[in-house]
């Protein structure tokens, strides 16, 4: 299977493009522009990363909910820049009815016009912060902690699977507070658990701070993000978190009493991450045999392939097969794998070549692959393959089946951790400094632009800002990168900015994005 | 809080609005016509319905993807009796972007208008069989079991919150099958998990069978379904599952290569449950007190009130309440309660009444409630009150603490048993045999339509029918009662119509129906 993969040296984008495909993750939607079908594969991790996420949610106090998919045109104007921002994205509902008439095709019923059009929600601030005005009286119905998991439109029109939909599928943290304190705690409490995530489940290091004002969410005071780093050493930002102050509170005149009696406006925060996430999962650790999952996100987790030539070969390993996989699944559930047993398949297509099945499931990124054949039978052994270290080097040969339930278990947190560690040492040696102008110019060149960057291209580069809106727009036009983020645990002291020698209070993060 | 809720035998639509409303479980979108808001309540009822539905369809071979919430007009188009059904209730996109130009409201950018309407699914059949021409090659690539959990569109002019709204939340599942013995099998299947769902889960009772033709979901070959009595005496349809025949097949064009060598038309199924079962579940179990919820689909299993008149008697009836607490919860994880804890909360509202505290909890419908006072504490004992017995008539006084954690374990496996036969006597008790029309029409008088039928009102009538789609049709016009379905497990003697007077092989269900 692996020869379907174009390497990532050879074409970046492409191969991303072809492990989408042949692992079965996603396609997109015939007839319905820059909508993709999630397949089964796909779908499934995304079922691990919302079980996940929604525990972590559920754990710091929110709840789920669910708000319509249509909203009002009139909501959305109601907060100025959030129209501005979506306007121009919007997938608009004007006609309620078609019509099937004798001898005509069917078409739009024109006599079933809206009195006024509904847009599919892009995000839903509004719908919700309307909703709010009935729910917040009094300060004793705040905080408000409710989370919504629901698909989303916006209609772009250069898309990308999982990276950049017109339909995709995410949360939406929507709280309400009584003061702007306990807002921006819940804003950083949820960009914390968004990096949590990232970096535990995905093994997907982030960097952690608020964007510019440049970049911030229409309708937000700030916007705090989690930013990975792919293998072109691109950015892709992975979750925001959004202190929203009291302008949504403001646009739908959502009161409440405090306690001193007097009628205040609430305060807000929205957070969200989305199905994007699966591309960046890919992004991060897949390599050119194909995808690979952390175990703790794996549908899968192991696969046992029982070998033998003939039925009189095959029985026994069956047999061995089914046991070590009862075995397994036997394994006392634990947190590290969400309170569920140990997944494990035993593939038995026998009329396959060996190495095929061995490459099918490298493809499918299953951690952990077993072998067991009649040798191994003969020793009461069997090979265990990890699949962050593909072919040969990831083989261990001989483990004892009578040990090999323990050592499954342990090697499947080994691998989590292995793939942390490789991704951010892979970050951290592609992290460096700009001091001078030539210097940055020369890590962003024209010819490494977006859609044919290429395996290792980009780096993550710290400079000096004068910390205007004018310079990074510049710095944008010229050199198409952005300013990611102004990261939490990144280097402090104040300068000079590269562009236009003004000062500086400190570096901040550019990079090529997704 | 109950004397919020109007008693059922007063008014038992509102008894219904009331209970959702002070239950907390949804309310009325603003400004979006027929959708509804899914509050917290309500949302985790449904997640635990979605928790084990997503269980039994997995255990039964079939796996998760998501398809695009957009529809070409030209797809539903392709399947007649679909494009008939579904035309008058659907949400047309026409434009993909609005404009705001200054000193201008925000309106629909004219220049955006997309060549082909889309419209929003009202269910997948379509574009998810348009997906499958792309799967399906071989008889190797069949049967394919495919279940989506998505937010559907059907413009309903009358709504009720849960049972009929605009957008819905449900599950629909969509196979392709090698033989129609295959499909249909699968189709048969789906409606007994259904059934299983609403008898072990929900504790409703279901009649299971084929719909008449008259009734049949547009496009089926046939149609399966659930059927369950609410207090009023009315039909609520719960789940169908529909043998489709090779019908989208041929409207797509979806062939594969048989084991013959030869190309073939595949055999479709789809199934689905929805929101709605909310609606059901409030209207089979609860009380003029409020909610009643089966304990295998309660957010919350246990909620113990500690009581005392000061500090001083608080303290160690909190310190009792909280270890008794941590003690339910360690109980092992085990199925009846899908390997999650026993969920349990306690109550620390000093400051209301302890009547008032316990009515709110029989509001919410906790299946069991614990009150620990500074009496209790002294005998070493605690009151352990059951939802389903509302008031004194269900509390057990004098429980030893010691063993409270088993008998409270044992208590909501009690509840549930207890609820589900509730549920089929009071069913079974209001089943009856029409022999003659005088006694049908006396059975469904026209003062008991919708809207007004009341408490305990209306029954399930077996009746003699000739099998006409003509006499459905004058039935459902002159009493307002449909033929809810041709139960497996009802009686299979022949006779004569009541209506015509013509042969029928079988009494059929008749109901007047949500």
């Amino acid at each position: 299977m692996a020869e379907k993969i174009t390497p990532r040296a050879t074409n970046y984008p492409q191969w991303y493009l072809d492990v989408v495909k042949e692992a079965g993750l996603a396609q997109n939607a015939e007839g319905v522009k820059g909508c993709m079908v999630i397949k089964p594969t796909g779908y499934a991790l995304w079922e691990k990363m919302q079980r996940a996420l929604d525990k972590m949610f559920k754990d710091t106090g929110h709840v789920n909910a669910y708000f319509p998919l249509f909203i009002p045109m009139s909501y959305l104007a109601k907060e100025e820049e959030m129209a501005e921002g979506f306007a121009k994205e919007c997938a608009v509902v004007t006609h309620y009815r078609l019509k099937a008439e004798p001898g005509k095709p069917l078409h739009v019923d024109p006599e079933a016009k809206l009195d006024e059009p509904l847009i599919i929600r892009p995000t839903s601030e509004t719908i919700i912060w309307r909703t709010y005005k009935d729910w917040i009286q009094s300060y004793r119905d705040l905080p408000l902690l409710i989370n919504q998991w629901a698909n989303v439109v916006r209609w772009e029109m250069r898309t990308r699977l999982f990276l950049r939909t017109a339909e995709f599928l995410w949360q939406e943290g929507h709280t309400a507070h009584a003061t702007a304190k306990e807002a921006e705690e819940e804003t950083l409490q949820m960009v914390r658990v968004y990096q949590k995530f990232a970096e535990e489940f995905m093994a997907m290091p982030v960097l952690v701070g608020p964007k510019t004002d440049g970049q911030k969410f229409p309708g937000a005071i700030y916007t705090l993000c989690i930013e990975a780093m792919m293998q072109d050493g691109k950015a892709l930002q992975a979750g925001t978190s959004h202190f929203l102050g009291q302008n949504f509170a403001k646009a739908f005149d959502v009161t409440f009493q405090n306690e001193k009696g007097q009628r205040e406006f609430a305060y807000a925060t929205s957070w969200g991450v989305s199905t994007r996430l699966i591309g960046g999962l890919l992004m991060t650790h897949s390599d050119d045999n194909g995808l690979v999952i952390p175990p703790r996100l794996a549908p899968t987790h192991v696969v046992i392939c029982p070998l033998g030539k003939n039925d009189a070969e095959r029985g026994p390993s069956i047999a061995a097969a089914e046991k070590l996989a009862a075995e397994i699944r036997a394994i006392p559930r634990d947190e590290f794998f969400g309170y569920e047993p140990i997944s494990v398949k035993i593939d038995t297509t026998f009329d396959k070549m060996p190495g095929f099945r061995f490459a099918e499931y490298e493809l499918r990124g299953v951690p952990v692959r077993i072998e067991i054949g009649p040798k191994d039978i003969e020793k009461g052994a069997c090979v265990v393959a990890r699949r962050d270290v593909p072919g040969k080097e990831g083989k261990q040969f001989g483990i004892p089946l009578a040990g090999a339930p323990e050592h499954v278990s342990k090697l499947l947190r080994d691998i989590q951790k292995a793939l942390f560690e490789r991704a951010k040492a892979y970050r951290d040696a592609r992290t460096v400094t700009a001091t001078t102008l030539d210097e940055f110019r020369d890590l962003f060149p024209a010819e490494k632009d977006e859609g044919d960057a290429g395996l290792n291209a980009l780096k993550f580069v710290y400079a000096h800002w004068d910390g205007t809106r004018e310079t990074e727009d510049l710095v944008q036009k010229t050199y198409k990168a952005t300013i990611r983020c102004v990261p939490y645990e990144g280097p402090t002291e104040a300068g000079t900015c590269i562009f236009t020698g003004k000062p500086s209070a400190r570096r901040v993060v550019f990079a090529r994005a997704y």
